[in-house]
């Protein structure tokens, strides 16, 4: 079951080359992954400071440049939940066109940073998520 | 022969959990870059919009949370140079100890996007901070 | 007649202290002045490059702090259409709260950056949202 | 006393119209700002959490664009010192050319967001940059 979040591209995103300045692709793509985790009922604002999910690795792969004005989707599948981890694969397209692929992982962590087993509901909802699981 | 390149966390790079904000540090790589090649005669104020090095793929591993305050230092190696197209290697440092760890391709594009091949001047800046060729 | 643009507070909105970093909300700004200018049949993404709505002063106040997860609505009024220039007025409010009030003026301007007289549908546009035409 | 401020303009900071992107700016005062207060011994990084300094006003007026690779540099005077604020006039020159002035309220506050007296030393250091106590 995959998560799905629309971004215009905006002013805002761009650079002097007229397309998204890719530092840029990461703040939306931290905040597909706020609204994934509010979707799962642990929106970002209600589990800190008691706890959190920081990013431990990120690949991206920027396979076509994003204009401004430009409608993209953002599909986020799971690849793995692990203890206290969870890999992500998100890629965001406009129409049809693959514009950028990555691969993340977050870790749930309590306040003092150290790694902690997931809630179950969470790691229900995690693996709801998991690719593959739904035709 | 590695390029160096220090910065200071400030308040802006930092998120609510106090450390730095993963998007911000994108900035700073791509900071890094532009410092990279400015010192190389290159400066993107005066390539663009003849021609740029936009980023085709980012991987990174954050090995450790930096705090506001931390003095970093990011260090740029060469790990390849092809065509139209250079491969990087940038870690930061807080003293000793790792923060992130990152590899990156950049492509030398015209005007249009398109891969064009190095001039010669900057092939052999990049070629001169090829990993391994200090002692 | 006001024009709306509901913004929750995000992660990436927020500072150490846990509240909106004042830049941000000048990003939300900006973004709340391209919704605008779509509601009225010109996007900033069609006008450009051959014109462009740059800021030439802005004055704001923060009210009150935000925190994230906020639900904040931001209204924008004109309140004086020039033969060039617009001026705007915009308040964000969370529920009945005032969290800050801002005025700003943008110049129409053509691509080497010198102003130019409204548009005859813009002009139109622009003078329906004029502060005080809505009882 | 002026307080100095040098910035470059980098990449990061230009729009697609190859300018600065306004609130880019005003991370640049705030970066401004921080260098201001780290220089009168209290860095933010050390005053945080138990005090901080948010902005409560800020009116800026943008004189002329500001373009990638420019050399600008940012001057501080202060204006006021309050009990528990400080007026602060910062301009942005490029060369000669005045690119941007801006009039701003910082306010000295605790933990919960309150209103503190200025420490006596902090005090000082603000009095010591008023502006016309120089020749």
């Amino acid at each position: 079951m995959a998560f799905h979040f629309p971004q215009k591209v905006f002013f805002k995103h761009c650079d002097p080359a007229g397309i998204v300045f890719f530092p840029r692709y990461f703040e939306i793509i931290n905040d597909v992954n706020e609204a994934f985790f509010a979707s799962l009922g642990h929106p970002y604002h209600e589990m800190m400071p008691e706890n959190g999910v920081p990013t431990a690795e990120i690949a991206t792969r920027f396979a076509a440049p994003s204009r401004h004005g430009d409608d993209l989707v953002f599909t986020l599948t799971v690849t793995k939940v692990g203890r206290s981890s969870v890999g992500i694969r998100t890629v965001a397209h406009a129409g049809d066109e693959l514009r950028l692929e990555t691969t993340l992982t977050l870790v749930w962590v309590n306040r003092e940073g150290r790694p902690q087993s997931w809630p179950d509901d969470l790691r229900a909802g995690l693996t709801a998520h998991l690719e593959g699981d739904d035709p």
